[in-house]
């Protein structure tokens, strides 16, 4: 299938040059009026030009699906597929383009340097820690809306499902216990979302066990974001960590949760094993295990939490609306209204199936209606 | 035009995506089969992502139609525009890209960071002489194609019209003595392309005089292409040098040829008066100038010397041969191929128009067949 086009996109032109009249007003002499307008006033390139529309999907191949640091190539494929679903899925269009593996600062040159071509930057599936910068010194230097998807994406998604679990489960959210393991770009972002949420009770785990403030095992941004501990020792492992938690967000690897850990969880567990393509744990070939919700990452179990479910709706609103940030606020927004696509929350229905009618324009509204809220504060204000 | 649908290109998806058994094809897991086998064998990017046949059309905006230096932003409609008629005229994918006037190193190194993205880069309206260290550095580091349709271009159509000009007016191309006005990017690039064809007897003249192999106030790449100037002094203006001239091709400003120059000239002159969108002389208005061929760059004339005579073409045959680079022997083949599309040269015709039928093929195959007569000649040579 990709092969048969060179890959599942292609341009489209909007206009057909039959004569010498079509020529002049679409290239020159017309286009001459139109670039001395952009000339006095650079922000009519989002009017004028596909630059107002279109999203930059941009990956390094660093940290590909479950491949790893496959480089900038072979990430290729999974940009595309994905520009592929922005325009099914939401009409938006987005380029696929994959940067060289350079340092930090050189990677930010590169994108800041291209970035008048583009409405908004999407970047995919590039290696923690690296991303956290990339992000930060994007978004500071850009005036155009910066999403990093493995980050905020999956972090949007999994409060969505988290928010139904909590009600399918009768539980207040503020007062869970969520121990995420995988201290990688999702495993922070969604630690991040879900402490902006309200939920402070949060244990973060990564291969060296238990993360907490002092330990230098684990880098800045995942020391930022470990929890209290609540009496746990640096570095406890996660069949420790696990013991009375409400909640597990897995964004590690396969099969690291057993069912006695589940078992020493708190009543009427939330597992999430979001690990792709094999899950943390797989209750169907552990009889006996009690899951009182469980979502995973695959297509082949009810409760698929996928960031498909955000980033076409997500960038639909944000290029509908002219909003340049992506913050955990507008990104609480777009959970809430994500969760409330569900009308009747169930064990086995805590987030909408990813072609469920509405998701789409469930998502943008919910930015949409974000940016005129935040507008009527600031006319209060005034 | 531009506005209605904010701009005049959109992304196409080649592939609607109706279900889950879609979504595991087109994206996660069936993804991954193909980025691995691209992380194996990188250049299958070619054959299985839309990279393999898409062109990058750049532009810093640094001198933009006789606009000047008007900034990346300002640049786009030109390269959406030119990218549009990729499209239109030879369905080659081209995606307009704005890239900020950095210095050269860190230009050539954006466009390095990103050239994984494409299948070709179409440099557009970047200024002289950063253009020439530029597409020197990018032809260097880049294993695709590096075009400056400025250069190259502009280039090739000279010398096409010229081949047939001088079969109406009967003369020996090898022996024309060419003045070119004008020593910017298509200056230059016409100058080489005249002399690798073998045309010795040039004159470069630009708004210092005449250019000299020794004269500092010009640029190196300047005194490279000065022409032996025959005798003429250093800075010797235009009306001396253009005197005995068989042919003239201004590349410059409206205007700067008179009925006298005109005069000047050897029996049957042969006049390009290029600059747009007011030419360097126009007969039509000075009666009784006699100019045997007469060409522009406008629609309003016979004779419309337009790149798009050359590009659309040249990526599609870039594209359908796998050919790598852009050289002077191409440029030759292309321009013969050109010409030859016009059965019986006139004084009116010496070049297709814009629309003539069969332009695009008659320029794709001059390069499929320049690469079949390469391969030939390196089998005998084997």
């Amino acid at each position: 299938m990709h092969a048969k086009h060179e890959g599942v996109l292609s341009i489209k032109s909007e206009f057909e040059v039959h004569d010498k009249q079509d020529l002049g007003e679409l290239y020159t002499p017309g286009v001459a009026v139109l670039s001395r307008m952009l000339e006095k006033n650079p922000d009519l390139r989002y009017r004028y030009t596909m630059s107002g529309k279109l999203v930059a999907l941009i990956t390094d191949g660093s940290a590909v699906l479950g491949l790893g640091d496959i480089g900038p190539r072979a990430g290729l494929p999974v940009v595309e597929g994905k520009a592929l679903l922005y325009k099914d899925m939401a009409d938006v269009d987005a380029i696929p383009l994959a940067v060289q593996q350079v340092p930090v600062d050189d990677f930010v040159d590169t994108v800041t340097n291209i970035s008048h071509s583009f409405a908004g930057i999407h970047l995919e599936d590039i290696a923690a820690p690296r991303c956290f910068e990339i992000v930060e010194k994007l978004s500071a230097r850009l005036d155009i809306p910066v999403y990093h998807d493995d980050q905020e994406g999956t972090a949007i998604v999994i409060l969505a499902a988290l928010i139904n679990a909590a009600k399918v489960v009768g539980k207040d959210l503020s007062g869970l216990r969520v121990l995420i393991n995988g201290a990688g770009a999702s495993g922070i972002a969604t630690a991040r979302l879900l402490r902006a949420y309200g939920i402070t009770d949060l244990i973060l785990v990564d291969v060296h066990g238990c993360v907490t403030a002092g330990d230098d095992t684990y880098n800045a941004y995942q020391r930022a974001m470990a929890g209290s501990g609540r009496g746990l020792r640096p570095g406890a492992p996660l069949h420790e960590a696990i013991q009375g938690c409400d909640v597990f967000v897995g964004l590690s690897v396969a099969d690291v949760l057993t069912p006695e850990d589940v078992a020493s969880m708190a009543d009427d567990p939330i597992v999430f094993a979001l690990a792709n393509p094999k899950p943390e744990i797989d209750p169907r070939l552990v009889p006996g295990t009690k899951i009182a919700v469980f979502a995973t990452g695959s297509s082949q179990y009810a409760n698929q939490v996928n960031n498909v479910l955000a980033y076409p709706g997500l960038f639909k609103g944000l290029l509908d609306s002219g909003l340049k940030r992506v913050t955990p606020a507008l990104e609480e927004a777009v959970a809430i209204g994500l969760a409330g696509l569900v009308e009747s929350p169930k064990a086995d229905r805590v987030i909408p199936g990813v072609f469920d009618p509405g998701v789409v324009d469930v998502v943008s509204q919910a930015v949409l209606d974000y940016v005129e809220k935040g507008n009527k504060q600031k006319e209060r204000e005034a």
